[in-house]
């Protein structure tokens, strides 16, 4: 079984030592992007793995192909070209300071790239499931009309699509996200909506109330989720993590997840709020880990919020937890790890 | 409008990494001072602001003047000369080992400075607030008088005083700060008096109960504060922050003003508990910063506290937020902020 | 009074920056060890204290013997020669991620040391207290040797014995760590035993529930000490750290001793849960500590408990806190520290 | 007197400590461009500039405005908006390997800008000299127009120009950079021609032997810099650096003047090759501070060059001397400097 | 055309920012050792390379695998097991003082494998050429005789081995190096020999006088390398690196290369003595480099030495740099780079 | 034999990586001064050492003495007490861009105390060499009492007396240092004089020519001490180290030695000039080392400029050269060291 990842992969450049972006003269460098860290993530856990973007052909996009490498993940399908590296600047927030981005990912390579850079029969022909976000078409029109072309491709294959909705507001509007999505949904089988997902990208109701906890509000989740799955049949299991936000020092993670008639939950876990992110692609990751791996339903979700909350624990994008210390992280329901 | 700050700044060497300082072989250097904060606050946020006080004529003065109009501070009216730069020494606190100050500051420039170092007729000329700090008077006997002369010019020019108690039990004992309070009290407009400072700097009690938890006792400190302007009814506005302190995790934060006949309260703030210091300064900055911009009080104080509870998290001595970063930190009353 | 402590000292590479090892391109260096560690808290308290050894005759040897100088303590008898300095690696936990430890201690020059290194009746002619731990005797069966004939030269020559049980499963089985302490128990005056150690070490049960919550199940805790006096009348005084682990962010830790027939109980501390290491040796040295200064055993237990709790805050394996911080962090019963 | 410098400055991201870029993990940040650098060092100087451009509206774009700031540079004048701030990544030479540059500067707010940024009549009005480099025609047509505006601006209100020719092979080709320069050259009163200059930017040779060292073939540059003055006779100043460079370990720099008729020669440095950049900017900004302050030519060059070999040992791209400190550089001709 | 190297590579730990072991409390960690380094440098030119070791099965071990796959080297022959990951501690030297080197790399799992770990057979199927080095055998005689069951496979099955002397004094004695070699050396087609190889490794006299400027005796090399091949006519080519060492801050670098009949000498280099190591690897990997791109001889041996003097500016024990990279580091005969 | 040595230890404050002062947010930090240098070098060297001053009673002077320990300095005469540890902060030159001093050890314990903090009967007890140089008499008034004081005890008890001139023109002028000198100098057994010392404190000329190469001029140097012994017979033995600086790569330094009658020169070292201080120090402790092991003249000569040079590569005040070290340094006449 092998998955192919689609997507943008940028230099994020982080304001170090819990200072403001104003305030430092260095910046810790590390490469990261929603579709790459599943890929980094399911080569750690040992599934065959191979990456699709386009970088530029000078030392970063090197840099970015040797961290890949580094991981297992197989990079012999990356596009070389184009003008540059998208960055981001990450000024991690402390405290009541929220974290702070700042994209500079115009002209990137990646986004100036088209469906000419990415042959797909070829470079989809030996893969099982194909995992894309909601990131790639508010980059450009050519990028939608490229994964449109993809998924089309991947119907007609028995290639499975992971479609991540990754609502991002600073790159498009819920208008055009949903209208996108109801271009792509038809073609997706296991979708993923964290966050303000449901609402923003798909435009299903989650949240009841004004506080936005969402835990508490699982209930109205699970509606939205089962609206989505019947609307589009062909999406087999949805699946999400939820948070509650208690106070500056303390949350709550879990996952929950759709599959045909069966809602699973996962425990809750207590999570410091650390400065870190891509939880949501260690737990996507780790979704399609267990379905290549046959894990059942519950298990499947239980080892995906553990691979989430690890992955807040690690510094950059990639989330460097290997199978043995998600499996030691994994908690009986009701019930908070103790070290 | 424009406002006038006078005080000492100094080198700050701060122990890294959590360590104490014998094991360290670096320091973390910035420069501040109770008064310089507000003047670099106050520029922040847009408004005209001076710093008067006195450097050396070597590197380190150079270096304080840089950083100060960096941010836009008028330095024009420093003056120049004397021995040295004071310092202080930091080691940082955390978990159940609280910081730790020791202070380097013995014939500074500022310290053995005097009257005539500061022509206030020419230096407040177009000045319509005045702000010191009760540091100041503690450091010699000239400069007690200097500040004494300061403010009867401003009595006798229309320039309101802002006064931050600030007592510093490692620089006078209370008995010396109330006898001078009671000498510079008749002079002052808006007074800030935060945590010992009614007791120890002014005589007053506050804190009723042993346990020391501010917010607990508000009652009393309300009680304190309309005594204060009972005896001294030329101070309009009184205000400080109020703290309790439950564990090692988490304590809380909110201001409290008296201006005339009214008594506001913000709303109380979770904070975990930061090693850094100078919230009390973006405190009082920004009361002053409400007053320039005609705040209304409950917005003023409201703003003021979520200015001080976001200093907690920039390191360095100045506060680095920007107008619309506070705006954002602002909560409704009874509700914590979520990330 | 002098104390001799005997045991290995090694070089910790610590992962800095919360990363995991294979992130990391740099390493915190610093030496440390159960006896030494124990050795330096007496040395900074004003003991009189030699630490007894084996290193490698290059330049970490002498790193060590210029660490262990800088505090005070006695370097003079230790062995130099072997082959090399034991290391430890240690990845700190963050989070819901735990701390992780490589050891790389094999054919250290103290592993491979036997009694010839150790000329007892010289080394411990002038000492009245002699401190080791089982983490010694796993290392080896020479060592298992040594230790014995050194506690029976103590036993001799009216020099008591400390023995911190000090359970490593790394190192050896339950099963064999009980039958050396049959051997090494008859000679023991006080005994230290925190964590597991009296099920794994001892072969007592403390823990009756599957939670692993120590304070909470405080008198079971009580009974295995008992049984162990009774077993043992040689072993004047048991003391023990007990520690509750709630949440990721918080822990609470208390001491209990049992001094003859008085069972003693310190306050409980709030401890945010911190990377550091070694705060049972810092519990250790600080009862030492107490015998040798006529403390009273509510005190004595008072003061290793914030000597303990202390230590968490401090980078290293040593704990720098001076007596005077010691005192400041003690708290009453029932009350937590406020900053 | 005042100047007004005018062109881009982009975050610099430096390579730390010798390693190439594809082994870092962190950078270096600061901000510089020619013209940029030529403010902040007119401002430490004493001398009154402002420096117009273009700048994103974010934290980059203050982060540019506060260092400006803090070494006195006016910055009001300074256009904001646009896409992105400019980024060139520098990874520094060492031993044989030399040092590499990645410009990531495409579609920056600056390259982007066009005359409706320069209200140049504003701009300009209480300004003396203009100074500009060859890097911004090279960026757009439009930055050309908008330099040819601004010079026949400044020809017809009495302003002199001072024109950095800067070749940059890596933005345009020497045939389209001499046929930009035929149009400016007219307008120019004092001309900058360092290196590969008067060949590329202005299709004169200088070069006579294949070896490039500048100083051995002084006599031709001499050649050169009289025939550029015989066509173009309203610059009346032509300066340039010339370099020798005899092994990995040193080089030599000296400064060459001609000034109507006379032609200045400055002592020759040694200098050990330090992977610093912006000595040229340190030189023509000496260059235009004697002419503010009435030096006599001789002393004029032999200023500039101590001022440039000075800028080499500072990190970044300002160049950071004092008055002081590159008069004390200073040092006779045909002798070496001594420590 | 495929290499497989085979050799220790280990964790260094070296002391930063010029300090002395015992002033650092921080270690620069990378991996490196000859037979590996070959390997990555052989992999960044476009070879296809596998490298055969045995490593722990930890994180340690985990983390060479990660970074020689970065690189592009295959990774999948590499034996996992045994106690520990070899390491050596290295004290760079600066101006007068002296690199020191400290081993710590007994019992490591390398230097206990035997050749139950290395089935040759299944391991060399592919390969067409087997790089070797007189480190290996220094270790242990378990692997005297594993190189040389290997070697003798190579023999059976037409693979070139190429061996490089690299005594090591620290691990073995001139008088048992030579008498391994006269074993293996009848097996060896091409040979490398650096600075005291000729001598210690072979017990052939090349330097003829006291000072020991190997450039200055290149006719006594010349001899030696001729009479190496005269006793052994299998080995076809035979290469070193010749070096003077003028003062502390210039040393010149050239190679030289004895292919049948044809000695052939490169250009010599001026190179600054940085405190990097690892030139003699990056040499021999170039050497094998241009054999395999069928170089002619004295191309491949200006290519070699120029990657040799790259090589020292890079910091680790890899050679980063490109095939790009080298060749322009390239240099006529008798002349000397400029930058 | 034990050697006192008595003076000021400060506290250092260097700028890191090439920066300026006013450009730096860290500092690195060390604490050094002459004669605590010179006590370190002894200790480190096996002789038996104590160092004489005074300390604040705080961290930082804890801070000292754990480092003095660390190296077996005796720092239990140690008076504590006083304001303030003296501090300097040293931004070190590269290029051609020279070292800088600030000096703030104004009111610091050491130069605020006076003969009652050291009362020498006591401390001298022991001790067959009293070590001091000329910065402790320029500091105040009452230290050049003490000084003469304890020189008299010294003459009265048969301890030799060694005086490093060490002229500081920051702390005094020439003619004050000379009147002092023609005071203690009758009271001198061995006198260090570097660099201007001849000129500057004993007001004897040594540099002839303007250029000031003093290895030029080591005849005028030699007659020089000549003169100072046929002035003062006392002084057994004059030694100096002497420097030639020829261009920012390259310096040469060596040694000179008076005794009785004989003058002895060392080989000539050539030095990268590197930023770092106290060769001098270093050179004075092995003259001492030399006398107290029973060197002849010109083996210890040559092994105290070995001393000197290894010093200078060494970061901090302390020369951490170990026997082995400087043994190894040491060079035959007339020959350059190779690495």
């Amino acid at each position: 079984m092998r998955v192919t990842t689609f997507g943008e992969i940028m230099l994020r450049l982080t304001v170090p030592d819990n200072k403001k972006l104003i305030q430092t003269d260095t910046f810790q460098a590390n490469y990261g992007g929603a579709e790459a860290n599943v890929a980094v993530s399911l080569a750690l856990l040992g599934d065959s793995v191979n990456f699709v973007s386009k970088l530029p052909e000078n030392e970063l996009g090197n840099a970015v192909i040797q961290k890949l490498k580094s991981f297992g993940v197989d990079t012999s399908a990356i596009s070389r070209g184009g003008n540059r590296l998208g960055i981001y600047f990450l000024q991690p927030g402390i405290g009541n300071r929220p974290s702070k981005v700042i994209y500079d990912r115009g002209e990137s390579s990646f986004t100036a790239s088209d469906d000419s850079d990415y042959p797909w029969k070829q470079l989809l022909n030996e893969t099982d499931y194909f995992y894309i976000s909601g990131i790639t078409p508010a980059l450009s029109d050519k990028l939608k009309a490229t994964l449109l072309s993809a998924v089309e491709f991947c119907r007609n294959h028995a290639i499975k699509v992971v479609y991540d909705a990754n609502f991002r507001g600073k790159l498009w509007t819920p208008a055009r996200a949903q209208q996108f999505n109801r271009q792509i949904l038809p073609f997706v089988d296991i979708c993923l909506v964290h966050d303000e997902d449901l609402e923003q990208a798909f435009g299903l109701q989650a949240f009841k109330s004004t506080n936005h906890q969402a835990i508490d509000q699982k209930a109205s989740f699970k509606q939205a989720m089962s609206t989505l799955t019947a609307h589009y049949p062909n999406i087999s299991t949805v699946a999400s993590v939820l948070r509650n936000s208690h106070s500056v020092q303390s949350s709550q993670w879990m996952g929950v997840m759709l599959t045909g008639d069966s809602f699973y939950e996962s425990p809750i876990y207590n999570v410091a709020i650390l400065p870190e992110v891509a939880g949501g692609d260690a737990f996507g990751a780790a979704i399609v880990h267990g379905i290549l791996n046959h894990f059942k339903p519950q298990y499947q979700l239980d080892y995906a919020i553990a691979a989430a909350v690890l992955k807040l624990t690690i510094p950059g994008d990639f989330n460097l937890s290997s199978d043995g210390e998600i499996k030691a992280a994994m908690i009986d329901d009701n019930q908070t790890i103790s070290r």
